[in-house]
């Protein structure tokens, strides 16, 4: 592992900084070559430090600023009084080349808005789009795009995102010539709209990508393809309806509430003899696991859940921290010329 | 309960008479008033009506035709095609007023595509769509529209399908000004495309109607709105991604693969004492539960899941039946003066 620093906006998120400046210490204790700069207030973020073991301290730098976006802002507005706020300055930071990526739990308009501003598509891509891995019921990872970056996706926005996709599965799942779908309301050719129908036959002229027809919503979670392409909207909601799935699941199964001993009992066979099962559905649960990345830059950005605990932000960080060392940007740059 | 008599399309979905004839003697045995006329291939329905009592027999009369309708025909070319064929003649037997409904397991796009030229659109109905009850997490049902009908909506599309989805729940749920979301990527005004957003605003202004903002996936199971309502192709994504997500689960509780004794004995456990829960994912799961309604024609029409079992069928037709005798069509085209 080489050394790396990443920018974080640690002001983003649901909480802020009493969520992202655990995980920042989670993440530096795991990665010994990681280094942090974080952008917040100060004020918040130095109590929460104060235990922190000097080993951890020496890699992180604080840039203090107080200025935030906020969640509900309109995407034009927010670009517009952006000007100084912890989410523009980290990303500034990699602009400039101090650091190799960024981290933030904030606005994903804004965020997606800023970076495509400040770091600029990459040459070849219209539109950057928001990848996530998927878990399934094989065991195997899927990668999935767009999860909402792009309410409204053209054919050919659809079939970048089956080039940047299909490059992310390679390098980051370790994949050979990965399968790629398109979700879709069907599987015959005749079904969904005009820019799926496009983007398929795009998808089918190109024999350097591994196209294998649509999708439909049942079959995400079964390793049925390890590339799912969909319009930002869509895909969004698909994600949303899986991770609502899992996490109603997950609190019949964790309840607090009073309940007989019988009951309690019942769920501790259960996650005791469904382990594998109950892992896996954990990770769709967005409180638990996390980090969508924005795909299509010239640099590594990783958008967490504005929900995420500590263990998903730090996720999130060493995720970024993956990314930026397998030099995922740089990678899809030099693939687009293949297609 | 008054007589009634439907029209079936019994060659429809993926199994044809082999599932829709032993659904249609256990639909008549649940309901002594209810006549069912059958649509198809007597050499193949014959057989199966064999060993059927009298008392249903007399209630059944075949309508021998070999002619079907493809599950993947283009619209245009299934309908340019579909004269004598079982789906045609059954609509053709309602718009005829001697069939109070008609229920297929076909292709969505031909029923759909034949019952809007045979029984046509209510008056002030743009587009019907396809609307399903989906169970909740409370016990309480929601209805959700549209399911797949309409790929893309227009404002005025989604706040028809708001008013038709309010009626719907007023009378088939017996609800009072049922509270209704509009599926979106966010719960911010600033979220989703224009279609959505101007349709929130057509929504609020109406006071006949319980408006109550937007909705994400993550809550659809989560009894927070009686009327969920979406363009065709979101909510057909939505729909099938918790079906998978339910059917994914019960394969690991039900998985009929050798296993330890163990393991067979969490399972037993498992069911029951989550009863409650395993049956209401069951009612996602579209092999146990049922019937999606083409809402705002002249007439009611129930189209079943393709790969619906026998149960699942003889639900669909349970479900005409009782949409037909509360005289939905009729309510909504009296409700639609109100608004």
């Amino acid at each position: 592992m080489n050394r790396l620093t990443l920018a974080l906006d640690v002001m983003g998120g649901d909480i802020g900084p009493r969520i992202t400046i655990p995980a920042s210490l989670s993440a530096l204790e795991a990665d010994p070559m990681l280094s942090l700069v974080l952008f917040g207030d100060s004020q918040q973020i130095s109590p929460l430090l104060e235990n922190a073991p000097s080993s951890l301290l020496e890699r992180i730098q604080i840039h203090h600023c107080t200025k935030t976006i906020d969640n509900n802002q309109g995407i034009s507005h927010a670009l517009r009084h952006s000007k100084g706020s912890s989410m523009r300055l980290a990303i500034e930071m990699v602009q400039k080349g101090e650091a190799q990526g960024c981290v933030s739990a904030g606005n994903t308009g804004a965020l997606m808005g800023l970076s495509k501003v400040l770091l600029q598509p990459l040459e070849g891509i219209q539109r950057p789009a928001l990848v996530s891995l998927l878990p399934s019921m094989t065991g195997d990872k899927t990668v999935m795009l767009d999860l909402g970056a792009n309410v409204e996706c053209s054919a050919q926005n659809l079939y970048e995102f089956a080039i940047m996709g299909s490059i992310f599965a390679e390098n980051r799942l370790n994949l050979v010539y990965p399968r790629i779908a398109l979700l879709n309301i069907g599987v015959e050719e005749i079904k969904g709209n005009q820019s799926i129908r496009e983007a398929a036959n795009l998808l089918e002229k190109s024999t350097a990508l591994n196209y294998t027809g649509f999708i439909e919503g049942n079959l995400l979670l079964n390793g049925v393809a390890d590339v799912i392409v969909s319009d930002g909207f869509s895909g969004n909601i698909a994600l949303k309806t899986l991770e609502g799935a899992a996490k109603n699941l997950l609190s019949l199964l964790k309840g607090k509430e009073k309940q007989p001993i019988f009951k309690s009992f019942a769920k501790f066979i259960l996650r005791f003899f469904f382990k594998d099962a109950y892992h896996r559905l954990k990770r769709i649960n967005p409180d638990e696991y996390n980090g969508a990345s924005l795909l299509g830059l010239t640099a590594v950005v990783v958008k967490s859940h504005g929900s995420a605990n500590v263990d998903a932000f730090a996720r999130a960080i060493a995720d970024a921290a993956l990314q930026a060392r397998l030099q995922i940007p740089q990678k899809i740059l030099a693939g687009l010329q293949r297609y």
